[in-house]
């Protein structure tokens, strides 16, 4: 399908600067820009893609101000990636969505499966479990008894979801994700041998949470791991037992949560950070990338980074005199040296 | 099941503190607890909700110390949070357990299998594969030619074993993991690419070995990565080539363990710790998260933190001066020119 | 099958040293050496074993000096490693190699296969799915619609492709690694949740690619994620929407690349290192484990480590310093306290 730089811009509200009538019919990286694509500019490290780029058509935010002559069309928005992203939307949503049950997955005969559900070949469906409609589960996905999806849930292929759990609407899990698996809780023992804890919870995922690819959320021992209404995680990811994630908070790659703790909302996790278990962090907290946090954050919106977590800034200019440590060490040792000198000189 | 203060304490060896007739049919946590449920009070932070808790029941150490009035019947234990381990076993090992081999596995004529086995559909099993008794292989589980399993094996599901692998009684492997994958192993060119050395050895886990979703233990060379008896691995573990962990061991979530590196019995590595390879590291070695360990640790039952490894103490305490590393240089700059005003003073 | 000294030295280039019709017909690690049995010393810290070794015959690099009596032949090579590989990869190459398509798995009537297909039971490959000559699929693989696999592609068991993505030739993919899982691309709303941005590009894996097992690679939310000829990754790595991963380049297990990085050719980056996103790494860029990479790294041939990434003896002797940095602080407190007192006496 094709549109023009008008009817783009009418649909978003955007204001056109340049052609209106040129055509495009796919999108294209602003580096990489095409003719006949369009394309985007939102982190202004690429502004400088701008003026050689060839997309027909290329949103930018309003505020934008070019500093050469551009070729393209430009349609400035309040927010260009927000733009995108609405666009993106409506193009995947013309995309043929697979129906109906194959014949070679195995569903048993006690679970309930909602209309205008895909379930592909080799997805095994366990005993009670209960599916709401519009499901799509791709190959080798198991759901294993007694758990439950909302509606419009998608798990891609190889998503494993133990016994007990509950899954919301329209919630997004990448292949390989596990849901409810034990959590690591092991009794020493006299002998130093460990004795398993039997983890008689389960994991609840609330409404919109997307869950990235071979990430795994544990099963509480008692209650429920809880991801709260909005909740996004990256590839990778560890959520151990009982932990609980605000809403709307964002935590990426390769980080990990520890056992009990409780995640306030709106917090963003950047990627490879670590948390300790039994800890309260408040809404709004920002961990910069491979933060640990050994205790509990009590004011909020505060943006932390570092082992343990502090002030970015804080963070940032500590670690840029780190390299100097040996330097300053041996200005330590011989300043101390002259002093001795000098007080030996004033006695 | 409806069970007394009285009958759990006789069964626990505990000491009843309240009303001994008081009933309990479920398990809850101390801060959700619920009537009619038992609750537990192990980690200290937790004091503070047993004396709004309403479980009817709540297990305690004996050496705990109430500083307010307890509604509860309290059992009191040598240790509660082994006590609840009992408990909760108990009442795990009255669930029914599957048995059968579903029609949909594939199951190799070659295989071996022991009585009393529970293989869930999808499941493949290859070429001279011998299994023990009592296994239950759950949904999309894959066990390549030539590995065995002992009695007792769990393998939930999409657990992958490669070939000639060797698994212990008892073993519980957890969605997602892989056994015997290759190890990274690649020698350098003269053109610049590397060429891959085939790794011809296997893996071995001894018995009573638990490992976690998406962890990964990877094949040797030559000769086997050994997993010794009683190891517990958390998710998201990384296990190299040729590596040993030793018995009793427990390793968190995201830790990884380089080529060849020998961990002593009795280690505890916290989350996201990072060996390096060839090392040897003392039995009863305690690692703080996301510690880095660049060599080997000859001492025993020493714990350690921060990157190179060093005693948690010492770490704790330099993270705390880390933050003032800025002011600190700062300091020391102006200190050098004050000495340096007071030595031509002297002259 | 058994080989003199002889015969391998002969086939190697090297020279012998010791017996030349001694022979074997097994490998073994020099440490575990066996009669009958080949071995390596490559590491110089595994010298030591070469003296006790009960291995008949020994590969030891040129310039490798005993410093006691040897009891093994040795067979001296210009590089241990390399020679052994080609040795393993001979006798790999013996082994018997599956072929046959199982008929329990899932073939679209649209996918296109190679001749001389090894397709393992409860693989799926979705429609207009294309796929070169001689690859081995196991058990199951999911290849999700309109994907190319090129040829001598090995996917071990439980590999998931996604959609329209693209695998070169003599590509080998470990259990578990996802390719082609969305991006984590959301764009923040006015009330505080995210909204998805589809990702409608792809993955693209040039020839001669490992991906470990857990892996993950995303798909580009525009264009592609790249992954350029003879790239080595290794386990539980995880490489985001857009990143470019130049030829040769060595990822060890347990590293993170965020979205848009790129990184040069003949690159090392160690385990548990993070990339931030958005930057450029120069060519032969190698970081040591654990390192975190904020900004872009533009000289190349740099070997980097800690946070932010500093040349690494500069790093290294940091560390050292580090834990010194509470005596350090005491020091500079109470100097500067004496630097006042000296200048109060010279008033």
């Amino acid at each position: 399908m094709e549109f023009t730089a008008q009817q783009i811009a009418d649909f978003l509200g955007g204001d056109i600067q340049g052609n209106p009538s040129v055509t495009v019919s796919d999108f294209s990286k602003i580096e990489e820009g095409r003719p006949g694509t369009l394309s985007f500019l939102s982190n202004p490290k690429y502004n400088q893609f701008i003026y050689e780029s060839k997309a027909s058509v290329i949103l930018v935010n309003k505020d934008f101000q070019a500093e050469k002559e551009i070729q393209s069309t430009l349609i400035r928005v309040d927010d260009a990636y927000q733009s995108l992203a609405l666009l993106l939307t409506l193009v995947d949503q013309t995309k043929p969505k697979k129906t109906g049950i194959s014949p070679l997955a195995f569903i048993s005969p006690t679970a309930v499966i909602g209309e205008n559900a895909y379930i592909a070949p080799f997805v095994y469906v366990g005993e009670n479990v209960t599916i709401g409609k519009n499901v799509s589960l791709q190959a080798h996905c198991s759901i294993e008894d007694g758990t439950q999806l909302g509606e419009n849930v998608i798990l891609y292929s190889g998503v494993k979801i133990y016994y007990n759990c509950v899954i919301g609407n329209n919630c997004t899990l990448h292949s390989g994700s596990v849901i409810g698996s034990d959590g690591f809780g092991f009794a020493p023992t006299d002998d130093g041998s460990y004795k398993k804890i039997p983890q008689m919870g389960n994991v609840v995922l609330e409404d919109n949470v997307e869950i990235g690819s071979n990430s795994v959320v544990d099963r509480a021992t008692l209650g429920s791991t809880i991801i709260r209404q909005g909740v996004k995680i990256d590839n990778l990811v560890q959520i151990a037992h009982n932990v609980e994630v605000g809403m709307n908070t964002v935590i990426a790659a390769q980080t990990g949560i520890s056992g009990s703790t409780k995640l306030g909302r709106q917090c963003v996790l950047a990627g490879q950070v670590g948390l300790a278990g039994h800890l309260h962090i408040a809404d709004g907290t920002i961990f910069g990338a491979q933060t640990g946090v050994p205790s509990s954050i009590k004011k909020p919106n505060q943006t932390l980074q570092g082992y343990p977590a502090v002030p970015i800034m804080t963070f940032q200019r500590a670690s840029v005199v780190y390299k100097n440590l040996p330097e300053l060490q041996k200005m330590i040792y011989s300043m101390q040296k002259k002093i001795e000198e000098l007080e030996n000189k004033m006695k």
